[in-house]
């Protein structure tokens, strides 16, 4: 019997690419020959040492990174990610800059000051609902790094330009946009992003890490908590989440091979956002609530003319088979999610539902 | 084309029962009837929700839990355990008692020390290599808690009864005996558990806590470290490790469906481990290496002639469908993990392999 399959825009957990998920399905119960499930392999052996340093080379390539930066996978999410970088970046007499582009840079920030660290909010944009990204930050010349929430996947907003940080390195939550352009990746010390969103399943969090922060790290750390651990280690100190990590690898190979690369990827996730956006511009019944020079191209947030209106919108598509529309609890409104794995059809399929709602309700 | 399928002895990640995996495959694609992946789906949505709550009340059906317990999933195995536990329970002016039986508990009291927290170290087994459970314990009366080992994964030993601490509670990892036997679970303060090797793949942490441990938390804990951030919100703080925690439910299921509870659970471990131990104690050519009353019923470990013969042991094993049979690389010799998914039927295939392979090389 085929699976059933929706039109999946869910901010994360999010959709996977068919091809990946009918991969992990296939090899379920014997991984590479092993008569194994993947759930079930040593992750001491050969096959799973291949995943993991499968999955690593694959993000240096995708990403452009030297051999300056280690590829890690960790456990916990972006959320213990919050508290690991003070931790570790922040021994008594280093300050960082944080910028508060909305919820996800909100806790950073709030782990930091529960820690009692030395921080500085540089710029907001709260007094507007973050709405927008800040222009013209004043950063501090000696800061240790500045963290920025490189997509905002409540608020709908993203950094189009990373801001010059004078030679600072950046710490870069990209959760929700991760792999889904290219970066100029020397201006960050460290980019880390949950991979429930644009490339893998929950359960493992990627970090790159410039090599030189690993010398910042206090002794004191906590061995679970020190990225040096996991540096060291090749992400295998302890027993990894051996299934995320091989999903992320699958997803990896898939933006490599199947998609061609970030640059392509970018193309593809454009076209998706401009068609998007676009048909909503020419609307007078959708809002888009973003500025438009901050819009993600990730997460669309969008408002229709009444909150009633806004649940029979996310409840009659999720009918027609166009699930998680639905805006995060904080904010209300709807939003579509269109990270990596969507297809401009399935943003198609959105739009010709949009304008059959609007005809029918407008 | 039927998978190819061998007899696991990993330790960890280990086997899981067939049926388990087969139903993960079979609903890959859509997950209960959602039309999406179990990797793709929202953890705020109704059938994650579901999959949360089973796995919380198969819990505390299986084990007999009041509902004066919490039942957790956090990510980062017992190793991240081993320093939330410190820095959970052990504000200044507290102290713990530790037991050292052998590398694991070892490493929970180095996290400990490594914190600068009050702990003793009030029994070890390190004197004969970690080969028994120390006897006559005297523990402080005013320790705020107990931390055991209940099963130790790489020097194959187990505590068949757990000391009597005087009503202080016990915190203690079964990571390698979870659900293999019933429990007094009044005794324990809090007891966790990676999933990798009774109850799931890897990339969850079961974690049993008892409601008024909650209460010993400092506020500066950072939040993804505080265990009432995971019983205020369910374990849904963040996003949680939803293909793991619902592999878990699954095996929860087999468990108290399948197996029928942990009465039955626990007579088909002894069996096995009987089976085995029995078989190597009528041999002068196979030495279990545990003393014969602290035996792991989980992890048997033992020896050959030489290390040479223990070489082709494991060689020969493999290429004959028996996989995961080589000690800790710590230890050396062989290992046989025997957990809840191995039948009794791999482990009589195990037994009929060694007379052979005695046979042939005695």
């Amino acid at each position: 019997m085929k699976a059933k399959r929706i039109y999946n825009f869910n901010p994360g957990p999010a959709a996977l690419p068919l091809t990946v998920l009918e991969e992990v399905q296939e090899n379920f119960l014997d991984f590479r020959g092993s008569g194994m499930s993947i759930t079930e392999i040593s992750h001491r052996s050969r096959q799973f040492d291949d995943v993991v340093n499968d999955a690593v080379a694959r993000t240096k390539r995708l990403l452009g990174l030297s051999d300056n930066f280690e590829v890690l996978f960790i456990q916990g999410g972006a959320s213990l990610q919050f508290c690991m970088i003070p931790m570790n970046f922040l021994a008594p007499g280093k300050s960082a800059d944080y910028v508060d582009t909305g919820t996800w840079s909100t806790k950073a920030i709030k782990e930091a000051q529960l820690q009692d660290k030395s921080i500085a909010v540089v710029a907001s944009s709260e007094d507007k609902n973050y709405s927008y990204i800040p222009k013209n930050i004043s950063f501090n010349d000696d800061a240790a790094f500045v963290h920025l929430t490189s997509n905002n996947t409540i608020k709908g907003t993203q950094w189009a330009e990373f801001p010059d940080t004078k030679g600072v390195p950046i710490i870069c939550d990209m959760s929700s946009d991760i792999m889904s352009r290219p970066l100029e990746v020397n201006r960050f010390g460290m980019i880390y992003a949950g991979a429930q969103k644009n490339i893998g399943p929950a359960g493992a969090c990627l970090v790159i890490i410039r090599k030189d922060l690993l010398d910042w790290i206090p002794d004191t750390v906590p061995t679970m908590l020190k990225y040096s651990t996991f540096a060291a280690k090749n992400s295998m100190y302890n027993t990894p989440p051996c299934f995320a990590v091989y999903t992320v690898q699958l997803m990896l190979k898939w933006l490599e091979e199947t998609i061609g690369g970030l640059q392509e990827m970018a193309a593809i996730n454009q076209e998706k956002a401009q068609l998007l956006y676009g048909y909503m511009d020419g609307s007078d019944y959708y809002r888009a609530t973003a500025e438009a020079d901050s819009r993600s191209p990730m997460n669309v947030t969008f408002r229709l003319p009444s909150e009633d209106l806004e649940k029979q919108f996310v409840e009659q598509a999720l009918a027609s088979d166009l699930g998680g529309l639905k805006g995060h609890r904080s904010v209300g409104g709807c939003r579509a999610s269109i990270y990596n794995a969507i297809t401009l059809e399935a943003v198609q399929a959105l739009v010709d539902f949009m304008k059959a709602f609007e005809k029918e309700n407008g």
